[in-house]
């Protein structure tokens, strides 16, 4: 008996990881110190005076099962380079590095550079470097043909530039960005709701342009992740930011609480924004209540920021200048903190 | 329809979560700055003249299933933590902190607190912050009773002190230190090969002692991974190391290869260290021949240690003194680069 015997291609495996260390490459920046090989990625850290190290983990979700589906592994990797990177922004830093991890029952070389090319080129457009990951074949554990996509994301930011929300209060503007589609979000539901249970029944579902979209509703539901780091970034250094809240699980009411200290409370006003489609598609196919739909999908904004009122105008102005559809969503308010959607 | 509906239960999740945050706080350290609740892990990284971090992104692979088998999920996060602390330690760098991925169909309360109860007693043994980690409910990507636990681990070493293996040189001895079980390679050729594919009788082979072993196969399967942080930084405040390789998937030839400069050709000689008799059961039973349990287990030895010949002696028994087995296994040589085990 050999390990291949047990479902485990050790050969196939390094093979398939040799022809990808050149799109790892293509990731290095400043600061990278090996090419590959080693146990553990090396990340000179200079420069910094009080350097703080934020850091987050995440998956890309049932998204894969979409992209299963059609067979189309290429923008997944924009997916998990986009969430994390948004994940560490929330506190004020700069990304620095990212961790892979790809799993399945079995690891077609296909679909994994597939899903590491996307990888690469999310982390090149946010000058992110792919420091190292880990491919597992799990026989077993996996169901058939199904992968699963996670990420490590490592950035930085000086201690006194650190965000925490503790400065959000009453009066802030709550400003919202436009999302790109679900992001990595609500897809167990999304399916249910638009997606016939048999496999090929939902295949030409996706590849079919429903009269609500302007295209396919496959192309609709793994639109990538969109990333904010580069104009948010750019934004705080003109504009006092309090505190900025990436909208995942939870939508905007869970994620938004996260940033709110005792004594405020956020009030956002459906309206303000103008919801996409896909997400009525889903709450009509679904029978979704309002409710239900707000706490789980981004619902059209993909990252929210806290500012002074004063400023919040002049942000998304600048925010519009840099090719984000930002609006000013919501206000906040003496009270038992919480978040309330009305309107 | 709701996302519960969907297989995904948010409220039941947050639940699990606030119960797990009081064992996370165990694992708090000098240098973190937050206590939940944000969308990254924060840590000030203080008192370094010129860091290097080093990070490493590892699963437990098919070690579940046994897990899942026996329903028993309280070693499986000391395994992650000592897998990720080990590959962080081969090169010279002291682990600082971790993130942890769970996912599964549905995750189970109890199995999410047990897998997280054994994560945060690895990391207090180790010192290791555990800052964040991501628990993913995937309806249809995992097969039933299936978790998958990954990890990523972040340290850091200064640059002048940073291991690369380029200082291995021809007459270095190789010293291997004494691994517990399998720790979290091989786990499907050995389920292969000693575990009947029906699951109530895979169950009973588990419980079971066969003649060959102290303890139940099931014990011994899952004894947690070993850590060897602590006793190899200890030795190399004395002795000058010049690679440490972590022996995971490759086994001893495929991890020793990895620390070798070109014209140095590593020699590790069998019958100098007593291998396991589990790993003789697996190659009984499965009909598995020597290269592949080489090329597949650790065959007894965790980490192995490259060094001036003239120290293995004194290393040794400083290991020995500080609780670790180990012996002189073998010698680097000129010559083509690779590794041989012979005898």
């Amino acid at each position: 008996m050999t390990y291949r015997d047990a479902g485990v291609d050790i050969a196939s495996k390094e093979a398939m990881l040799a022809g990808a260390a050149g799109l790892v490459r293509t990731t290095f920046r400043d600061g990278v110190l090996n090419a590959g090989g080693e146990f553990g990625g090396l990340f000179r850290l200079g420069g910094y005076r009080d350097p703080v190290l934020v850091s987050s983990i995440d998956g890309v979700g049932t998204k894969t099962q979409v992209a299963s589906l059609l067979g189309r592994w290429d923008t997944i990797g924009v997916d998990i380079v986009a969430h994390g990177a948004n994940d560490v922004l929330c506190h004020g830093a700069s990304p620095l590095f990212m961790l892979d991890y790809i799993a399945a029952a079995a690891l077609r070389a296909d679909v994994v550079t597939s899903i590491l090319a996307g990888i690469a080129s999310g982390c090149r457009a946010q000058g992110i470097a792919l420091l190292g990951g880990e491919t597992a074949e799990m026989p077993g554990v996996y169901a058939r043909r199904q992968v699963d996509v996670a990420g490590c994301t490592v950035g930085v930011v000086e201690r006194d530039r650190l965000m925490t929300g503790r400065t959000v209060r009453a009066g802030d503007a709550v400003v919202g960005l436009a999302s790109d589609g679900l992001h990595t979000n609500g897809y167990s539901l999304a399916r249910a709701a638009l997606l016939p249970r048999d496999a090929a029944a939902a295949r030409r579902a996706l590849e079919r342009t429903p009269d609500e979209l302007p295209e396919s509703l496959g192309d609709a539901l793994l639109r990538p992740h969109r990333c904010y780091v580069r104009p948010v970034m750019a934004l705080r250094d003109h504009i006092e930011i309090h505190a900025i809240a990436h909208v995942t699980g939870g939508g905007i009411p869970g994620n938004l609480l996260r940033t709110l200290p005792g004594g405020c409370r956020a009030s956002v006003v459906r309206g303000r924004w103008p919801v996409p489609p896909l997400f009525g598609m889903i709450q009509a196919h679904g029978r979704v209540a309002d409710d239900e739909m707000f706490a789980t999908f981004n619902m059209g904004l993909g990252v929210l920021l806290v500012m002074p009122r004063a400023h919040a105008e002049d942000a998304v102005a600048r925010l519009g200048r840099a090719g984000e559809r930002a609006w000013v969503v919501g206000e906040i308010v003496p009270g038992a903190r919480g978040v309330e959607v009305r309107g």
